[in-house]
C-alpha cells in the first residue's frame, strides 16, 4: 500500500509499505478526510528524533475494514472519528488518569510519533473499542476531522484552566488550537476573552468563538496591551495555544494569584521555560502552571462531537481550505508547513 | 420608613419600621429595582417558621445611601447588585468556601429569612465590601436584578452537576431557575439539554437558553420520555430546579453511575426524599447527590454580572412582567405567587 | 477441575467445571491464599439475583500458570495480588474514570457476579496487564489478600468523603471494611474519628488504626451519643461501611452542612435511603450523599500494597482466623457467615 | 510598649512604640510564646523591600487584652493561637478561596511584612473572629507556637501536591518546614517518602514523621540517588521546601507525567525558576507547578491544633531550642539567622 510521510529528517514523500497486521483488540481502517497538522510538520521539520520511513497523519474520519477477534463495538463500514491519541487503555498511566503518557511520556501519541498514520491507504488502530468512535449523523467528513485533535487540544486547554463563570481569560496564539481554546473558554462560562494573534482571518474567527478583546503582538507589548484594557488588573486565567517560549513570561505577569497557565502548545525548541520568580509571587503565590496533550480515546471522541451534532459548536469556520483525493495530501501538508496567511486549518476529502 | 412584607404567618402588608442603623462595616442602602421571589412567596405561605414583621425581598438593584467607618470600596450614590446571601465572610464555616451556611445551616440567607429586605424604604447590607458589587455599565437596572439570586441560583445547579464538555443533561422544572439551570449548563459545554416543564413561554425561553429537547410531563412519564428519546441511555447529570419530592426518583432513574443528581429547588414541603436503593447500584453506583443554596457575596455577582456586560448571557427573556414605582410591589410579589402561565419573573422599577 | 460457590440461590458446594480458556489479554491463574467476602455471603444467601452453578471467591494472592498473546508484564510464576474488581480498561466508562461500572452498573465486579472466581483451582483474570498487580515482597500471603477488597473498600469510603485535616469523621460499621475505613480517614489527616460498632474485637482493632470514640449502639441512639461527645457539634463526614438503611438517616443528623456521607456498604436489602428534608437543609445544604464500589485494577493494587511494604497500614490485626488448604475454604465461607464474636477476617493459605 | 523588631534592612533592635488601637472587628492580643520564623530572618537580611521600624515576629500563642464591638466570640484572657496569614476575609480574594493574596498578592500575610507582630509586648488582630482560635486544651504553649506557620505551612505543601494512598513523594528540604512537609504527605496516606536534606538531627526527626529513605545532597547528585533508589523509576510527586531554585530543575527531573511539584519555600532570591523543555514534556506532559503561602485564618488553626489535641501529630520533636523571657526574643532570632546544626526550631516562653 501507500502513504505518505517522513523518509528521513527534513524529508517527505510517498512510502511503499505492507498492510499492517492487526492483533485481536485491533482494527484495520481506511482515511476518509484527513487533515494535517503542525505536528506533522514539527515531526518531519522541527524534531531532533531521527524518525525514518513513517507514514504521518493523525486527524481523520475513517472507515473500519476489519476488526480483531474482541473488538465488540465496531464492524467493517462503521465511519469513524480518530482521536490523534490512541493509548492502551489497561496500562496503570490510563487507570490513573493521564493515557496520554500510558507507557511513557507522551506515548499516547502514537501516530505522527512511532506508528503508521491516517496518510496511509490503511493503518492500525489498536484496541478499536476504546479508540473509535462512530461519526455522528449529521456531521459532516469535513467538520467531523477538526473532532480528531484541533476540538479537544483547544479544550482541554481551556478544561485545564479551570475556567469558572464570569472569568477573564487570555489566549495566546490564535492558530486553530488557539481558536478552539477560545471557543473552549467560551463554553465554560468565560465573559471576556483576549485572543493573542496578528493574522486577520484568525482575529475575525476568533471574534465567532466568543473572543471579546483583540490583541495583535504586532502593535506592541502583549502584557501592556492587556493590562491598558482591564485598567491594570491581572486576568484570571492563561491558555497558551503558540508563540514562542517567551508567551510564559508574559503569562505570569498577567494573570492573578491563584490563576492558572494552561499550555497546549507543543514547544518544539528552546531550552527552558523561565518562571520569574518575582512575577511567581517569590514561589508563595499560588500561580499553577500546567500543560498537556490531548485526551484522546473513544469517550472524549463522542463528547465532544455531540457538541456539533447537537449544534454547540460549529468547527466549519476553521476550514479555509479543501482538497479531494488521497493524492492531494502533501499539497496539504505543505500548506500547513508554509502557513499562508488566509489558512486556518486544510482538510481532504478522500 | 415603609416596608412590605410578612406581618404574620400567610399574611402579607406595609410595614411601618424605624431605618435601620448600621455598624463599621456595612451599608445602608435603598433599592432601585426590586424582583419578588420564588421563596418570598415560601417565607410567607409555605414555611412553618412563625416569622412576624418581617420587610421581604432580596433581588434587587440599590444605592448606596450611607457606608460604615471601615467600609472602603463603596460610598453613597454607587449603583450596586445585591446578593441574595450576604454572609458574614469571617466566619469559619465562610472559610471553608460553604458562606452560605456562615453561622449554622442556611444562615447565610439573611433576607426573607431574618433580616428585613430589599421591599423597605431603606435597609442594612452586612460588610458591605464583601456583600455589594457595582452594577457594570450597560447593564440595564431590571437585567441586573436577574443577578441577585435568578441566575446565580440556577447556575449553581450546573456548577454542582459537575458538567463537562458534551454531556447530556436534564433540568427538571424550567421556571426562572431551572431556566438559568439550562443556560448554565449551556455554558459549561452541555451539549443535549433536556429541559421539562410544561409552560409554553418557559419551554420557549428555555430553546434560547440551549435546551435540545422539551419534556412535558403533561405528556406523560417524565423518565420514558427521556429514555425513549436516548434508546435507553442514561443522561450524565440531572439537575433539579421544580417539582416535588418525587423529582428525586426520576433523577436516580435517569442518571448513570458515577452521575450527579444536583438540586437548587427550595424543598418547602414533604418528609423525606427517597432514594430507591436498586436504582442507586445498591449504595455502590457512584451516584451523587448534592444540592445548595446559591453562592452570595461580591466576587459571584461581580463575576455573574461579567457574563452580561461582555454579552454572554441575556437574562432579558426571563423579564416577562414590569412595573413602575415602589408601591407597585405587592403586586408584583402576588404575581409570583399566583404564577399566571404567561409568567417568569416581574421586576418593579422603583 | 473443581471449585467451591453457589449450585443456586442459598445453596452451596463444590462444582466441577473445566478449567477456563483464556483470550489474548488475560490470564490463567491459581489461588495462594483466599479470603471469603461479606458479598459472598450476600450472592449466595441475600442477593434476589438467581446465579447457578458459580465458583465464588474474589479476595486472593494467586500465582500467573498461564498468559495470552497480547500480555507483556507478567509471566507464569509471578506471583500477584488479585483485585476484586477487574474491568475492562478499554470502555467508555473506564476512560471517565468509573471503571466500577465498565459495561454497565457494577459490571467491573465480574467475580461472586458472573464469573468464576477464586475458590477454583484455576480461574481466569481478564487483562492481565490492568488487572494482576506483583506482591511486593516483604509483604506475607495472608496480609497480601486483605489488598484485594478490604484495604481498598474502606479506603475507598474515605476517599469519597474528601478528609481534609483536622477533620472529625464518624465511621458507621467496624467490620473489616469499617476498620479499613477508619485506617483510611486516618491516613487523610482525620483528627477525630469515631468508631461505630458492638463488637469488641472491632472496637479494640479500630483504636489501632486511629479512632478515637467508641459508640457502641447498643448503648443508645448513635445521633445522640456522639452529639453529646461533640458538644452539640456536627461532624465533618460520615463513612457508611455497615448496618440498615437507617444508617443513612443517622448521617444525615451528624453531618455539618457541606459534610459528606460516603457509602461502601453493600445495600443487600430494603427498599428504599431516606432523606429528610429538614436535616438535608430543604436540599439548600450542600450535603453530598455519594457511595461506591472501590476502584479495581492493578494500580490501586500496586499503590495500596506499597502502604504494606513501607510499613505505614498493618492489616494484620484485621486477620483473626487462618486455616490451611484448599479444602477449607468452605469452612472459611461459614465463618464469615456466621460471623461469631471474635471474627474479623479468615484468611485460608493454600 | 517596647517591641524587637527591624529598625532598617540588616539592622534589628528594640523599638518603642504606642500600644496599637484597634477597630470594631479586632482584638488586642499580648504574646504567651513565640518562635522566630526564617521568614524574620529573610524579611530583615535578605530583602531588598526597604523596611523600617516593624515589630517582627509571626508564630505565637496569644492572650486576648481587648476586643472591639463587634467581635463575637473572644474575649479577654483567652488562649489563642495566631496564624501567621491574617487576612481581610470580606475581600473578594478570600472569597475566590485564595485570602492569603487578600487585597493583592501575599497581602494576607500582614506580620513580619507591614503590621507589627508578636515580638511586641501588645499587637493588633484584625478581624478576630477569624483570624483567632482557641488553643485546645491539652496542647502546650510550646506546642501550640508550631501551628502558627511550620505545620501550616508543611501540610499546604503536601495539601498542593494533592497526595493520593500509596505514592512516592520527595520533599527536598527538611528544615522545620520541609519535616511538617514529610508529616503532611504521610498523614495523605504517602507510602515511600523521600527526605532530602544534609542535617543528622533533620534526618532523625524525618524518619519519626513518616520518611523512609534519607537523602543526602552532599552525598552527590540528588536525581541520581533517588532515581537509583526507585530503580529509574519517577517519584510522583515533589514537595520544596527548601534550597535553591536549582530544586525545581531537580523536581522536574525527578516527577512523573501528570505529577505535580508543589513549593512551599519562600524563594528569597534568584531571578529565574527555570523549567527544562525536555523534561517537562514539551509543555505536554501534564506536570503540574504549583506553590503558595499558607492557609492562615481560624479555621486552619482550628483544624491543625486537632491533630496535637487528639495525638495525631506530635510537633514536640521540632523544638530543639527553649528560651523563658520576653527579653531573649532577640537569642532565639539571631539563632534562626544562624541555624547550628543542632537548631530545627526555638521557642520562647514569655
Amino acid at each position: 500500500m501507500k502513504g505518505f510521510g517522513m523518509i528521513e529528517l527534513n524529508k517527505v514523500g510517498w512510502l511503499e509499505k505492507p498492510v499492517p497486521t492487526i492483533t485481536a483488540m485491533d482494527a484495520l481502517v481506511k482515511p476518509l478526510a484527513v487533515s494535517p497538522c503542525t505536528s506533522d510538520v514539527h515531526t518531519v521539520w522541527e524534531s531532533s528524533v531521527p524518525r525514518k520511513n513513517l507514514i504521518l497523519g493523525h486527524e481523520a474520519i475513517v472507515e473500519v475494514v476489519e476488526v480483531g477477534a474482541l473488538v465488540k463495538d465496531f464492524k467493517p463500514g462503521d465511519k469513524c472519528i480518530l482521536p490523534a491519541i490512541t493509548p492502551y487503555w489497561e496500562k496503570v498511566e490510563s487507570q490513573m488518569g493521564y493515557h496520554q503518557h500510558s507507557g511513557g511520556m507522551l506515548m499516547g501519541c502514537q501516530y505522527s510519533n512511532f506508528r503508521d498514520g491516517a496518510f496511509g491507504e490503511f493503518f492500525q488502530v489498536i484496541q478499536a473499542d476504546g479508540n473509535l468512535a462512530l461519526l455522528p449523523e449529521g456531521v459532516s467528513l469535513e467538520d467531523g476531522v477538526m473532532v480528531s485533535d484541533m476540538v479537544p487540544t483547544g479544550f482541554h486547554g481551556a478544561d485545564n484552566a479551570e475556567i469558572s463563570y464570569g472569568e477573564t481569560v487570555a489566549v495566546i496564539g490564535i492558530g486553530p488550537v488557539g481558536l478552539m481554546a477560545v471557543a473552549g473558554a467560551n463554553l465554560r462560562g468565560a465573559a471576556r476573552i483576549f485572543a493573542v494573534g496578528s493574522r486577520e482571518i484568525c482575529q475575525k474567527v476568533s471574534k465567532l468563538y466568543g473572543a471579546t478583546d483583540l490583541i495583535n503582538y504586532k502593535n506592541g507589548d502583549v502584557v501592556g496591551q492587556i493590562k491598558d484594557a482591564t485598567h491594570g488588573k491581572p486576568v484570571d486565567k492563561v491558555i497558551i495555544a503558540g508563540g514562542t517560549l517567551e508567551a510564559f513570561e508574559w503569562a505570569m505577569k498577567l494573570v492573578r494569584p491563584a490563576g492558572i497557565i494552561s499550555n497546549v502548545n507543543y514547544l518544539a525548541t528552546g531550552e527552558y521555560i523561565k518562571i520569574n520568580r518575582v512575577d511567581w509571587g517569590l514561589g508563595m503565590g499560588h500561580i499553577k502552571l500546567t500543560g498537556g496533550l490531548m485526551p484522546g480515546g473513544r469517550k472524549n471522541m463522542e463528547y465532544l462531537a455531540n457538541l456539533l451534532a447537537y449544534k454547540k459548536l460549529d468547527v466549519n469556520p476553521l476550514i479555509t481550505h479543501r482538497f479531494q483525493g488521497f493524492d492531494k495530501i502533501p499539497d496539504a501538508l505543505m500548506l500547513m508547513k508554509d502557513k499562508p496567511r488566509d489558512l486556518i486549518k486544510p482538510v481532504v476529502i478522500i
